[in-house]
């Protein structure tokens, strides 16, 4: 039908016009339906330019669903971001790593739970069935098991991709930066787990985004709290699904869903009320260690003795100022079997910024986690065929909410982001100088000074000088036929528009001395 | 069908074994066979990690085909390329931006010719028909007529993705980075395909890959050529395409196909054989402006000028050493409308690194191209819904075979890369040190030093120094019973065994000073 349909249309369109685009189709001898939508559609776009018709068939000019381009002034705050992250990760030793953008299906089936859906597959086009990536933790960890490697401590940063309603989600996208940094390998308790905690710590720290919190939770005192309030076992990793909705609905709201969907009984919902709504420090966890009900889980009892420890590390840190023990962080992926930990911004006024209100209304929530993650022991060896396990403990700094408010940020302070880095410009204040320019910024090339020439023969030297302006150049070589008689170069400040006359061999150093600061 | 069995799957294992994981599955009410699906995928896991079958569920651990993971080496070599690219880049002035790893497949449908067989597409999920991007020229033009942008100068680096037989082409992979340079605007001749040029000239010096050849042409002169040895007008692509072969092909055979396949005639042939013979500089460029036959074309002569123009240009930029005007280079892409280019590596030791044989054969060919790029002064008007068009001129430095001849040389030149930049390991020589150790270290992170510790509560002193030797960490700061005394801390230089007793206080100047190089 399809084929049939496009044949008539080519055929249709091959007398319309004798442009060598056109004429050039002849010369398929045994053309497929495919090549033929090809060219249909070079046709159409062809029509459209030269005359227009109802524009049926011109494009949308966008970017897929959920999507966005980055613009040379977004990319220099995500570089300012993304240095400040990958300095922190260097600063504690990790190596980096680089994973496909897309697995083979299987290997990303059966980690995410009821996320699944959101999965991208690439179409069947023959070969092997392959989906984008969803995380960079699962890969991570194909990456181990098929290396044999039992432990390193590395980061990756890249893209990875989710279908969901980017319309739905406050500031999410559907291709975004995740910044990964995880220790794998078999060491003493706690000691690796405080460490992703410090980086957290000193991130949000050296972003300068405002007051935030670490909230530190384990799954074996989430489960060992469920025991002993009576949750069967069955309905632990579902009622800790609704736990995971407490930082967007009241408890009320989740008491019910236990309650009335999740047929919990009002008593075990009751009592997990009371646990959730605990918050503290190092005191709570030694408090709910002589808890009369929780200490009679041996799994709770070794989470909170874990809790303990880490928090003890972290006044080595000097980290405890930011974290919190609260028994209400659930998070919702799988494959965690210890702690667990949420970083959330707090200052007011950065939430208003991030939180896009999804009918216009004000929304009054925090601005919602920017890191996130905790010790996963049994993924690795799910992937190895012997399932030998690797532990595995790790963060996952979210970088799109980080840079939204960045980036408001630096509207608001009106800042004048640079987006590239020339040190100087070379022009000319006369005509038929475009050789002596030209050569000149040569010379700065090969001595390593970032420099720019304007395309033109004959530019005006004001529209040379604007130019500086307006992308925040801060030095000028005018190049003039007195300075090329004399064997100089007028240096010109732009800020303080002084002028100064500089031998061409003295120029080099000239320029360099006055960039670097 | 698949539905039925997945149930059957599906409840002939519910018996099985009543795990946590297991049980967990009856909460689900109304259950979907992609559901079913995932549940089982995680119950053959299940099953191969409790028992282990015939294996025949286990995973096939690999990255998907054409692909492949970078390891911590890989990545250090990688970085190192990439900052010699991104320094020149930004030394002229570039900006960067990025673009959707996925685009609407429309946007690229028309863009390739007979390579769009290659466009991997995504799977249909309800919504858009997306596609991987092939290269970052159409979105970059995408992003111009979408933007409205009429100049630009800007360079992106990304991955780009083609379906490809990874074996049949010499190390290439089906996922690749590209890094793209590319200058937009109305700007006088030649001035912006000069510093592209040269940008290509920069990089291949920078990286020290040994010799190469920049090799220059014009889609006019090519037409112009075609034109006047009598090729008739809708052969001109695909006789262009037959000339692209000369590079893996001898002239007989390129010449048998023009006959043969294409209905050439001989006499055409004959003339063409003549011309694409031609090497040169700008002195060919002028002769061939003389030519009898060539200079009857108008089209000839406007590139033969602009290639003289180009070589002016390259003198004052003192690149022509590597400068070569070559009528047999024709390049692919359909979007081409000007002047194009290819630099090719010509160092014979580094031809046989990168070339892999197909059967294990040597081949003598050369390395195939490391850049290539030219003029595409129409394509953003293929996106501008009034046909705009917005003159390109650009370059891509392909980088994955400079990254296996660099990975190569650093092997034979049993190089130590290092994959970490970690200056100072803090290390404890007693027992009971864990947390002076943790104190110290955060005392240096927080200083912005970058320091390690090992995981463990009691390291021996030994696997401390050797973790030292095995990732080239320069210094290690002991902690003693007797250093925590005096209040000092003993610094040790790995490589001379060196040790010396520092004050707490002076510790982190005196780190600085010994690791700032």
């Amino acid at each position: 039908m399809l084929g049939m349909f496009c044949v008539r249309v080519f055929s249709g369109l091959m007398g319309f016009r004798a442009t060598p685009r056109v004429r050039s189709l002849h010369s398929f001898p045994g053309i497929t339906v495919a090549q033929i939508d090809e060219e249909v559609a070079k046709l159409l776009q062809l029509k459209a330019q030269i005359g227009g018709d109802d524009g049926k068939h011109q494009f949308v000019l966008k970017t897929a669903k959920g999507t966005r381009d980055y613009n040379p002034k977004q990319m220099a705050i995500r570089e300012k971001v993304f240095s400040t992250i990958i300095g922190c990760f260097k600063r504690h030793g990790a190596e980096t790593i680089d994973t496909p953008v897309f697995e083979l299906k299987e290997t990303l089936t059966g980690k995410y739970g009821e996320d699944s859906k959101l999965i991208y597959d690439l179409k069947d086009q023959g070969g092997e069935l392959l989906s984008l990536r969803y995380d960079l933790t699962v890969p991570f960890a194909r990456y181990l098991a098929m290396n044999k490697i039992t432990n390193i401590k590395r980061y990756h940063i890249a893209k990875v991709y989710r279908r969901d309603n980017p319309a739905m989600t406050r500031g999410r996208y559907r291709e975004f930066y995740q910044c990964d940094f995880d220790i794998a390998g078999q060491y003493d308790a706690m000691i690796p787990d405080a460490e992703c905690l410090k980086i957290v710590h000193e991130i949000l720290s050296g972003l300068d985004l405002g007051d935030f919190r670490i909230k530190v939770n384990d799954r074996r005192i989430l489960d060992g709290m469920f025991a002993v309030c009576g949750v069967p076992d069955d309905k632990f990793r579902t009622i800790c699904s609704t736990v995971d909705k407490l930082d967007k609905m009241p408890w009320e709201d989740v008491r019910k869903e236990m309650v009335n969907e999740k047929g919990l009984s009002e008593e075990a919902a009751d009592q997990i009320g009371e646990y959730v709504s605990l918050q503290g420090g190092m005191d709570l966890a030694e408090r709910l260690l002589q808890d009369q009900k929780m200490s009679q889980s041996k799994q709770a009892c070794a989470g909170l003795s874990d809790i303990k420890l880490l928090f003890s590390y972290l006044q080595l840190f000097q980290a405890t100022d930011k974290v919190v023990f609260d028994l209400s962080l659930a998070r919702g992926l799988d494959y965690y079997t210890g702690i667990i930990y949420e970083a959330v911004l707090t200052q007011a006024g950065v939430a208003t910024v991030s939180t896009e209100a999804q009918n216009g209304a004000e929304e009054s929530v925090s601005v919602g986690s920017v890191a996130g993650g905790g010790r996963y022991d049994g993924l690795v060896g799910m992937f190895d065929p012997k399932g030998r396990k690797v532990p595995c403990v790790g963060v996952s700094i979210g970088i799109e909410r980080i840079f939204s408010i960045m980036e408001q940020k630096a509207e608001a302070a009106a800042e004048k982001v640079r987006t590239t880095e020339v040190q100087v410009m070379v022009a000319s204040a006369q005509k038929n100088l475009l050789e002596e320019r030209l050569q000149l910024v040569s010379e700065l090339w090969n001595a390593g000074i970032k420099a720019e020439v304007m395309y033109k023969k004959n530019p005006k030297l004001l529209s040379q000088l604007q130019h500086c302006e307006e992308s925040g150049i801060p030095l000028v070589a005018i190049l003039g036929e007195q300075e090329l008689k004399d064997g100089v170069v007028k240096l010109r400040v732009v800020a303080s528009r002084e002028e100064v006359d500089i031998s061409r061999a003295a120029l080099i150093d000239e320029i360099r001395r006055r960039t670097s600061c």
